[in-house]
């Protein structure tokens, strides 16, 4: 392992260390169960239709997991940045085949682990499961707010709160990958971000 | 405890051994953690705007999560029929005031259990930590899958899929929580429901 990837995997260690505890001299040994990925731009991790037998953890860059709908238009369902998780979980859960793809957004790298060593790793460490009970919680309680949101607002009030909410991710992801994932036009985001400057 | 305590709480016994191994001799000492409590219909067991300590597993009946929409009406955001958990993920684990109120949709009887005996019991029996990372795992897929219908079909397509999947659920729970559930007005419920019969 060169510095640099010494360097880019240590955030991984860092992030788990804030939910759960993991001894440094334990965290090589937890690091061979993943694979360090590089993904370039517009590179497809997982193609819908197919297996979904892997989990993604951000260390740098941007993924995202979207559908092509029935008119043709590819629709933002998930996105993840550094330090995020990104996966079908149901897929994964009943070993399906995937509705999803999961592509960058940006040259990212990515830690991927499979389904048997996932099973292997937190079976040899009890906290991993715990670390990963509390990201699917976490990520199960935001889908069920990201759902509030959709029922209880306009679309407008959703854009304006997302961008008050999370304003580097707005001005770093294309717009009309937000667009679809808060289930706008292009066309209506490209209105809205024009009616209000921040 | 009498005769169909043990009978009904036995239920949680087979649904645990559907997903991890616990031992019969265990189970009385896993269910102490827990309160078994009886919800008449339309008791309100979490209140909005108030903490959300509790997780509830549904052993008969069914419970619904709901928010009161800027309009003044009620909306369905989660069901839980037996053996299904809930509550609002997001706010147990970051400790905060619920949006939501949990509310018995039908006389109902259910295990509840706090935060604090949660994280003893899954310091206690490991497979119990398991266990929850597979429900969040299943509710957090199910959520994005969830949103993919919305965003993918039209709320008639939605309606006809949601009665294919959940027959019974259909018969049992009152329309006008599923119309909110399934974003859709009461209204147009009746109509979809007059335009085919089954």
């Amino acid at each position: 392992m060169n510095p640099s990837e010494e360097n880019i995997t240590h955030r991984f260690f860092k992030h788990l260390n804030t939910f759960v505890t993991v001894e440094e001299k334990d965290f090589p040994h937890i690091l061979s169960y993943f694979n360090t990925v590089k993904l370039s731009k517009k590179e497809i991790a997982v193609r819908a239709g197919g297996k979904c037998n892997t989990k993604y953890f951000v260390l740098s860059g941007c993924l995202h997991m979207f559908f092509t709908d029935e008119k043709g238009a590819d629709r933002t369902i998930q996105f993840a940045l550094e330090n995020w998780w990104l996966t079908d979980a149901l897929a994964l859960h009943h070993q399906t085949n995937t509705d999803f793809n999961i592509q960058a957004v940006e040259d990212s790298e990515v830690l991927e682990i499979e389904t048997d060593n996932h099973d292997l790793l937190l079976e040899a460490y009890p906290q991993m499961e715990k670390y990963f009970r509390m990201m699917y919680q976490i990520a199960y309680g935001a889908s069920v707010k990201r759902m509030y949101y959709i029922f209880n607002y306009s679309k407008e009030e959703i854009f304006f709160s997302f961008r008050e909410q999370f304003p580097e991710f707005v001005q770093r992801v294309p717009q009309y990958l937000i667009a679809t994932y808060l289930g706008l036009t292009p066309e209506y985001l490209s209105k809205l971000r024009a009616k209000k400057v921040s």
